[in-house]
């Protein structure tokens, strides 16, 4: 049997076994399906889409896959932006989206249990009628699965004082290789048995199993915030606010740094003029019973520091945060531009922005960036006219490999929520030692033995 | 070359090594460090007590005992309570008391960078002068190491609102066991690149490495805190206490539940008379910059309910919840007392803690109840009557495994914060499928193919 034949046996396996609906080789879906938003360089499509609807249906695609030597791509919403959702060379995708039940909510426990294409913002929607949410919001929230953002450890802009999706994760049911199923982690807040089995498969991105259920902790949904808008005449004095928020020792819920550059592109796409009233802005929201107190203290803190600051109530403070939650960016990353997203120590933020800039400046590149400033996360977005053509993504790429050089050598890591995925693999040997990139290889080997849960992800 | 010549110069190989100052055989200093806080049942003298004051000595003591073929046991202050510090047969004690210095503290990235020696307690008075504390505070923080605290992952009382260790910890310096030094993790606050193998250190009792540097989170100390303590009729009470907290989204920085056994032993101890003011008592802390509007809102929750709830400013309530913080229990577990950590969902406490009533009646044992309630964390004591015997013993045996099941039963775990160690150990396949155990043994295997770490802790 050739290869073709094998693949189209497998096809007919699959479609035995998990149903003619749930499995598709429609060219467009196919297509649709075969990346997500982060840059492709080596596009391939899948030989087939299978739309899991139970759990019996992974279990099935796993043992059928495995048995033919094809590899599996697990996928959610397809909204990362690392290329984590990639399809490889001859693989199936497996999508999680129809597994989008709310399975339990328990709110005397605080606690809720759901299926992985349970998108984020759903899953906040159905508890908020409780007073909880689930923290973890990454910009995707409103069309991102909660089972994406397990894969890729998703942060957001209320990490700094909610904590990333880890921190959110109290046990998982997970699907391994070779289609066992089995339970990690536990029911309750806390709990220590054995070693932390869901942290590990946290951010693993589907490279050590597929995740089918996820209990998660919620928490207060504050029924008060505060909303501040605080504009600078540059990103120094900017970051000078950020350490002064911090003196004061409030943690906001969110603390936004944006830049210039930022500021432009959100006054062409709402028809604002932040661009006009200075060179850098500040963004927080202060939650929980305390929350005018903490937002009367910053306002006097960065005020104290001559930036302009919004009165309470302004209407206009809210309206941005929220265009800043719900901004996906720009899109697809291509060849002229790209979204990247370091940490890096928290005072280090202001010197790495400067770093940006003259990296930018030597190479003839153009950037901008936001930060989520209290946990010194950066997303800048380097270009290129595309009219420069390969000289342009040449200087592109080389203030790219720069940036996240500068990155490393304050501290800091190559990937803050994003995920490693594909686009950041071969960075990863800068950041991590041999030793350790090894170990990442052998824990794999114990989870995936045939290496067929997506290969070329996460790890290097 | 018999065992004991071979034993003999394995002892001389460490002291040429590591020198003769970090070498001990001294009978006392073997006992004292023969075991931890937990029931022993098989004790075991070390054949030596190594102190290693840098990373070259933990290095070199895993590379000779490797070669030799002799286990390893790590030992923080030895305050856990599961026996993870037990040392077993024919094995080097590796203390890291004496790595106890606090390496970098970073105020302004919020982040401190400690040797795993350094002691909860003198982290957290290092840090105040900035401002900031280092949050997991087991009971034991007057005593136990940052070291300690990260092999069992430690939890205590400020867990329901800052996380447990694991949550406080970005980053390890951790020597494998062939002597291999490695770093995981982070500076950062966020950071994804690659497994997540801190977590899955954090909580493995030594028995995947030993951790010789820890960079952890701080978080902002609160200038002013509110504490309140109020008596209820009984733990029914008590519990419809918590639950209207949570009504009123409260998430208070400490909030512990005391039933009137433990109430009665803080008299004996203090010369208080709670004891004679109710059944069951909550005690509460709220901090940050709306600590007094959350106080206000939980005393009148609490006084809907009609407790009886300490007056702002009341002294006794700080008091008290001093005392709670600091209490470490009735020492070393034996035959006739045992401690006990389950986790149950925080919606099943209450009935939980009147199944325990029923367990300890049905035979004939006593039990009392603290509660981390904020976080379903229940501390229930049995114990019998020495002069009792063996028959008693057998009853206390019968009670405790109830108790755990009827945890189990319940969606509960049989470890919240003090770990597996070598006392809940048989537990461990109540709670987890063999294929969940066997993927631990195969984790422990890759780190440690040779087994010396730490054997029969942690895992099963």
């Amino acid at each position: 049997m050739n290869l073709e034949t094998a693949d189209s046996a497998l096809i007919d396996d699959l479609i035995l076994h998990i149903g003619e609906e749930a499995v598709t080789t429609d060219p467009k879906m196919l297509l649709s399906h075969s990346h997500d938003f982060g840059k492709i360089v080596d596009h391939q499509l899948p030989l087939a889409v299978v739309f899991a609807e139970r759990v019996e249906d992974v279990q099935a695609t796993l043992r059928l896959a495995a048995a033919a030597g094809v590899k599996v791509v697990p996928r959610g919403a397809g909204t990362g932006v690392s290329g984590g959702a990639h399809a490889t060379a001859r693989c199936i995708v497996l999508s999680l989206e129809r597994m989008d039940r709310i399975l339990e909510v328990r709110p005397e426990d605080e606690v809720a249990v759901v299926q992985p294409g349970v998108i984020n913002a759903v899953l906040n929607r159905s508890v908020a009628k409780y007073g909880l949410m689930y923290a973890p919001d990454p910009a995707s929230y409103q069309q991102s699965t909660i089972g994406g953002n397990v894969a890729t450890n998703a942060g957001g802009l209320r990490c700094a004082k909610y904590g990333v999706t880890t921190d959110s994760v109290l046990g998982l049911d997970v699907v391994l290789a070779d289609g066992t199923l089995i339970s990690t982690g536990r029911n309750t807040f806390k709990g220590v048995a054995g070693y932390d089995l869901t942290s590990l498969l946290v951010g693993s991105e589907g490279t050590l199993g597929i995740v089918v259920s996820v209990t998660v902790r919620l928490r207060y949904l504050s029924e008060k915030t505060c909303s501040i808008a605080a504009v600078f005449t540059d990103v120094a004095q900017a970051a000078a606010g950020v350490v002064a928020i911090a003196r004061v020792r409030v943690q906001p819920a969110i603390l936004e740094l944006i830049d210039l550059g930022t500021m432009r592109v959100l006054d062409a796409a709402y028809g604002s003029d932040l661009g006009a009233r200075g060179g850098a802005m500040l963004l927080i929201r202060t939650d929980g019973h305390g929350a005018e107190i903490e937002a009367g203290i910053v306002r006097s803190a960065l005020e104290g520091l001559g930036a302009q600051v919004s009165a309470p109530g302004d209407e206009e403070a809210v309206r941005l945060i929220e265009m800043r939650r719900a901004s996906r960016g720009d899109g697809q990353d291509d060849k002229y531009r790209v979204g990247e997203d370091v940490a890096v120590p928290r005072s280090a933020m202001v010197d790495y922005m400067g770093t940006l800039d003259r990296i930018a400046e030597r190479n003839r590149v153009m950037v901008r960036v936001v930060a989520h400033a209290g946990d010194g996360n950066l997303h800048p977005t380097f270009w290129v006219d595309p009219d420069d053509g390969d000289e342009g993504v040449a200087r592109l790429d080389m203030a790219l490999e720069e940036s996240i050089r500068a990155a490393l050598a304050v501290g800091g890591t190559i990937t803050g929520e994003h995920g490693v995925g594909t686009a950041k693999r071969d960075w990863l040997a800068w950041e991590q030692s041999e030793e350790v990139l090894e170990l990442q290889r052998k824990i794999k080997a114990v989870f995936d033995p045939q290496g067929i849960l997506n290969p070329g992800k996460a790890i290097l």
